[in-house]
């Protein structure tokens, strides 16, 4: 059986990079008999030799030249965790060009340019594994490619990002608002100086391009996934669940709509008893559905230097593993369907709406005719006082079209009564 | 690439079985895009020809000879759903002698004789898969395996018998006794008439042993898994549980302990803020940790016709694909490990003990003296008026050591004002 060493060369060796060299590192005997072969980490491509490493990076194996991993005959396997757009796309194509089979921990990559990247590799027989991009150490790419490809999966509702978890967790254990926690979480080196990735859904959206992708064998033009950040939940809103019996969780959601796909990302009331209810602090969930499988959910940490190792440690060695018995590119992502993305306009799901009027007879009824109007049917609805002349209405509606709930708070907005619609959440049951 | 048409033979057309059919039969179309080729069920074999089967089942397939599946050349998977040791073994060794990859979902045939099983698949270059064999469709085996292969695993602790936690949280929620919460389970076809097999212990037994095999890469001797039931938890202890924090869960347990491992089954009190505490119903849950990804857990139905059946669907797909492309054999089961099984005595945990005694002076006191000379430390105590001249004494320990405690106990039931020692369950934090 093949080759007794199999060589890794890194592109990158920061948190993930690093990561991932422990991991093998550390159980290097352990995975030699799992395998029946040495992976042995080659070289690695940094920006700066002179950096400080962790002292199981062997410095001799670093080079600032990426062609010094890219052109080496002698690299079967390339794993890249640069992250970026660029010039990422540019080497991993040409590493395949050269026979190279890829890991990559990029979801930025693989949900914008997927569509390129995979086929080139199905093409040429090579395997391009992407475990570590969608909620770290936690299994799912595989799962869903594997252990669950007998099922048609209907719906996955998943908590993919730390940052935004571990935010929302402290706004509702502390009863504190944004801002304050997203400065916390900098300091903590929880979120990064410029939080707009995570803040406001883009890495939440790449996730859900991507597992949507693996679980309905389908393209997902990542431009046509919705999504929204958390910077507008306050500490109100947080309450108000608490009292309806729910919490707030930034979640993406993938669900089959008919012959569509529905994909949006956005905060969301979960029932205090469902199970991603208690997903806590930079835990990461995966909660899905299978015609045959029921109800499953994969939890565990998101991200972290470990964690991603991990997963992308399992990729090389599953790569490993097909290079020993000549099988590489045996489980292909095959996305063979194009559904199409139901328009959010379309999409049916309750709200949450919290709004600001003036305490005076005929408002309530008046806010509760424009949702009617709009088809808007009402579950229940809370009025309160608040000393000012002012009352707060908080409502909860049944299934309603986004577009009818947009056009009738459009409507609302207008009426002369309404001081300020605060704030509309969706519901997940 | 490979055949066209991969074709399976079932031995059995129980629940598993014909749970598996329907899945590979609803799904066909996205499965045979997934392989690359068609799953064909070829042959059936069944007890009795006459006895109704679900319409999805091809009554043209049944055969009541088994030899018409295990000596057919033309079948490539033997899917493996009779149960028991005997005949399955023989059939099974029969069949890969004929040079078919075997998928079983059979606990006590891998648990009992995997050892004597697995080679025979390794020396032949077979696949030999058991996804469905331990909790049922949630995935785990092969996640071990494969996603996360790159990490030593410290532990594993799990729910995995549905009928024994369906019993338990009913206890719990209504505050009822074992014996008619299980008396209900049966008319509900949840437990079975001859209830041994689940509450006490075996079935969580074997799949430990499985679990513990799969993660430590070692050989697990099933006659040295120490597993105790649920027969002796009562609604008295689960209300105590309750008061201090807890529930009680049937937990199996694999943890490393030095170059041993500790492998056990029994009731146990997890704290409610745990993610196993919330695992309800005939739900399973495996919670374990690995160096690098840290904590994970997985969740589902561990049991059920559609669930198994999605693990051994899983499992024909994986094979199909190795057929496919000439790689069987390509993720061996490795027990490269012969690690030492920590004999009970020296296992080392937290205890709750509850127990009457006489309502006089110095009794509590004599009690923990005798914990105290067989090192047993007091964690927490609460003594209580039975207005019948009796209290009862619940007490939690600090760590302590199993053969500690039971000397202790031993002890402690002779003592003069000692009524009952009504009960004894360990504590997992």
């Amino acid at each position: 059986m093949g080759k007794n060493v199999i060589n890794v060369g890194f592109l990158g060796c920061g948190n993930v990079g690093a990561g991932t060299i422990k991991v093998l590192h550390d159980n290097a005997e352990a995975i030699r008999r799992k395998i029946g072969a040495e992976i042995r980490v080659k070289r690695v491509a940094v920006a700066h030799l002179d950096k400080a490493r962790p002292e199981w990076v062997d410095r001799d194996l670093l080079t600032t030249d990426p062609a010094d991993v890219i052109d080496d005959p002698e690299i079967d396997i390339l794993a890249e965790t640069i992250g970026g757009l660029n010039p990422a796309k540019a080497y991993l194509i040409r590493a395949m060009e050269r026979g190279k089979h890829i890991v990559s921990a990029n979801k930025e990559l693989l949900a914008k340019e997927g569509h390129d990247l995979l086929p080139v590799a199905a093409e040429r027989g090579l395997d391009f594994f992407f475990e570590g991009a969608v909620a770290g150490g936690i299994p799912i790419i595989r799962p869903l490619m594997t252990d669950l490809a007998a099922n048609r999966i209907d719906r996955i509702e998943g908590i993919v990002n730390g940052t935004t978890n571990f935010i929302l967790t402290k706004m509702a254990h502390e009863g504190r608002d944004f801002g304050e926690v997203l400065a916390e979480a900098q300091k903590l080196g929880y979120a990064e100086v410029d939080p707009t990735d995570d803040v406001e859904g883009y890495d939440a959206a790449y996730k859900l391009a991507i597992l949507a992708s693996t679980a309905f064998s389908s393209r997902v033009p990542i431009r046509e996934v919705y999504f929204e950040g958390i910077r507008n939940v306050s500490a109100a809103d947080i309450h108000s669940a608490a009292e309806l019996g729910y919490v707030i969780k930034l979640l993406a959601i993938a669900k089959r709509a008919g012959d569509s796909m529905e994909l949006r990302v956005h905060p969301a009331f979960v029932p205090k008893l469902h199970p991603l209810s208690a997903v806590n602090d930079v835990f990461n969930a995966l909660f899905l559905h299978g015609d045959a499988v029921g109800d499953v959910m994969f939890y565990g940490r998101g991200a972290g230097s470990l964690p991603t190792g991990s997963a992308v440690a399992g990729d090389i060695m599953d790569i490993a593993r097909n290079i020993r018995t000549d099988s590489t590119a045996r489980v292909a992502s095959t996305c063979f369907a194009q559904l199409p993305i139901l328009p959010m306009d379309e999409v049916q799901t309750r709200y949450y709406i919290r709004m600001r009027v003036e305490d005076r007879p005929k408002v309530l009824a008046a806010v509760a005719n424009v949702l009617g109007d709009h088809q808007v049917s009402i579950a229940s609805v809370v009025q309160r006082e608040t000393h000012d002349g002012q009352a707060e209405i908080v409502w909860l509606t049944h299934p309603a079209v986004e577009r009818n709930m947009k056009a009738a708070l459009e409507e609302i907005r207008n009426l002369p009564a309404v001081r300020a619609v605060n704030n509309m959440i969706r519901v997940e049951d």
